[in-house]
C-alpha cells in the first residue's frame, strides 16, 4: 500500500543562505472509483483508506445508505512498471443501481440552465432540522485542538486537510486526512457507512479548511447536523446549510466562531 | 452578472459575548461549461471572469492553444425564479475538436489500471527545459505582499483562493481569485489566452494555497515555467513539475521558500 507521506529532496532557501535537505510531501495519486466495471469518477487523494473514500463518495452521491448496498469493493489487479499493485483503482459492485456520473447530470435544455445547474449538482437528503443535539460554544471551542492532536501526518508534512467526527460530548470518533478535503470528508462517511453508523445523528463534524457547497452537502447527505470549520464557508455553503436544517460554523478559532446557520443547536 | 462578495447575517461568539451582525461571504455558484451545447463539466466556481475560466480550462485539457481556437462563449438565456439571467451556464463554439470528459477519458483494461489512471489526469505537453528565465529569491520573496494587496475581495471575506501571474521582474500581470484554486489559474491562464500570450514564457504563477498535481499541469500546458506557492505542494505535483521542466516552490514566506524542482532557474 501506498504511504501518506513520500520523502523529497528539497532545496530550502532562507535569505543568503541555501541548504539541500529531506523533506516529506503528501502523497497524491489518482483514484479512479469504478461501479460494475464501469469508470464514476477520478479523484486526485492521498491514499489510504480508499475503500471509505468510495464509499463515502457514494453516500454523497445518494447512491448507497447502508453498507449492505455494497457488495464488494476490491482493488484491480494492476501492476506498474516494477511489478508494484499500484492501488489506483477500486471496482465496486453495488447492490443498487449504479449512480449517474454527476457532471453530466444536467441535461437540462438551455432556456432552464441556471435552476437546473444547482440541481444537476444538489442532491436532495431530507432536512434534519428535527435533530435536536446541543453542541455549547465552549465544545466546539476545544476541538480544533483535539483534530490536530490526533493528525498524524499533518506536522509531518503540513500539505493534508483533515475531517474529524466527534460526538455530542467532543470524543473524537473518526478522523481522515487527504490532500483534499472532500476526499477526507468522504473517507469519514464512508467509514461511518461500513460501521453502520449512518445517519450521523447527533454528531459534528470538524474540517480543517473552508466550507464549501460540497462539503455541507456531503455532511447532509450522512445526516450530520453540525458542520464546523476552522475557516470561511461560501455563500452558497451557508444557504445549503440553512435548507438543510444544518448548523454551520466558520472560523472557529480559539473561544471565537461564527455561526451561518441553525444557531440553536449552540444552546443558549 | 453575480457579485464576488454576499452579506450574510451571522452570529458571532466569543466566549460569552453573542453578538449578530452582518457579514460578508465568498460568492459561489456552479458553472456548466457546454462545448457545442453538450455539457463538458459543471464546477463550483466563484462569479466573474466566467469566460476566462472556461478558455482556461480549455487550455489544462489540451483542447485549445490560441483565442481563434474558441469561436463564441456566450452565457445560455436562462433566468430564475425572479425573471434575473443566471450566468451559470456557458455555450462554447470551438474550431477545433471538443474535449473528451476528463473524467472519463480512461477507457483502460483493469490489468493496466494505475499506471492508466494517471495518463488519464495527465494531459501531455512539451517540457519546459528551455525557458530560461531566472528569478533569483528575493524577487520570489516579494510577490506574496503583492498578490496580497492586489486582491481586493480576500481581506472582505477570506475565503478566496488567489492566483497571480508575474512577469520576471516582479511585476503584475494578472490576479484572479475564487472559492476553487483551480478555477483561479484557469481564470488567469483564460485571460492570457485571450490576450493571444500563450505560451507564458518567463513567467512565475503564484497561488495563495497549496500546490497540487492537477495545479503544476495547468501551469505546464500553459507554459509558465515558474510555479510558486505560499503552502506545500504534493508529492505528485512535485514528480510533474520535475518531468515537465518546471520550477516549483513551496512553502514561500518571508524570505524563506523551499524549491522542489528545477532549481536553476532561482540562480546561484
Amino acid at each position: 500500500m501506498s504511504e501518506r507521506a513520500r520523502p523529497r529532496r528539497v532545496l530550502r532557501i532562507r535569505g543568503e543562505t541555501r541548504a539541500t535537505r529531506s523533506d516529506s510531501l503528501a502523497a497524491e495519486e489518482p483514484l479512479e472509483i469504478r461501479v460494475d466495471g464501469v469508470p464514476l469518477t477520478v479523484t486526485m487523494r492521498t491514499p489510504g483508506d480508499d475503500m471509505d473514500l468510495a464509499a463515502g463518495f457514494l453516500v454523497a452521491e445518494g447512491a448507497v445508505r447502508s453498507a449492505t448496498d455494497i457488495r464488494t469493493m476490491r482493488y484491480c489487479g494492476g501492476k506498474d512498471e516494477s511489478g508494484r499493485q499500484t492501488y489506483n483503482q477500486l471496482d465496486l459492485d453495488l447492490a443498487v443501481p449504479a449512480p449517474q456520473p454527476r457532471a453530466f447530470a444536467t441535461t437540462s435544455a438551455c432556456g432552464l440552465c441556471g435552476v437546473d445547474s444547482i440541481e444537476a449538482v444538489r442532491v436532495r437528503a431530507e432536512p434534519l432540522h428535527g435533530d435536536a443535539v446541543v453542541v455549547p460554544p465552549a465544545l466546539l471551542a476545544g476541538l480544533p485542538a483535539k483534530l490536530t492532536e490526533a493528525q498524524r501526518v499533518f506536522a509531518k508534512t503540513g500539505g493534508l486537510h483533515a475531517a474529524g467526527l466527534f460526538d455530542a460530548t467532543g470524543e473524537l470518533l473518526c478522523l481522515r486526512e487527504d490532500v483534499g478535503r472532500h476526499n477526507a470528508v468522504d473517507k469519514v462517511v464512508g467509514w461511518a457507512l461500513r460501521e453502520g453508523r449512518l445517519p450521523l445523528r447527533g454528531t459534528v463534524l470538524l474540517v480543517s479548511g473552508r466550507a464549501s457547497f460540497e462539503l455541507v452537502q456531503k455532511a447532509w447527505m450522512a445526516g450530520i447536523p453540525v458542520l464546523a470549520a476552522v475557516s470561511a464557508p461560501s455563500s452558497l455553503a451557508a444557504e445549503l446549510a440553512t435548507e438543510a436544517g444544518m448548523t454551520l460554523v466558520g472560523f472557529l478559532r480559539g473561544d471565537t466562531m461564527n455561526v451561518y446557520a441553525g444557531e440553536q443547536r449552540l444552546g443558549s
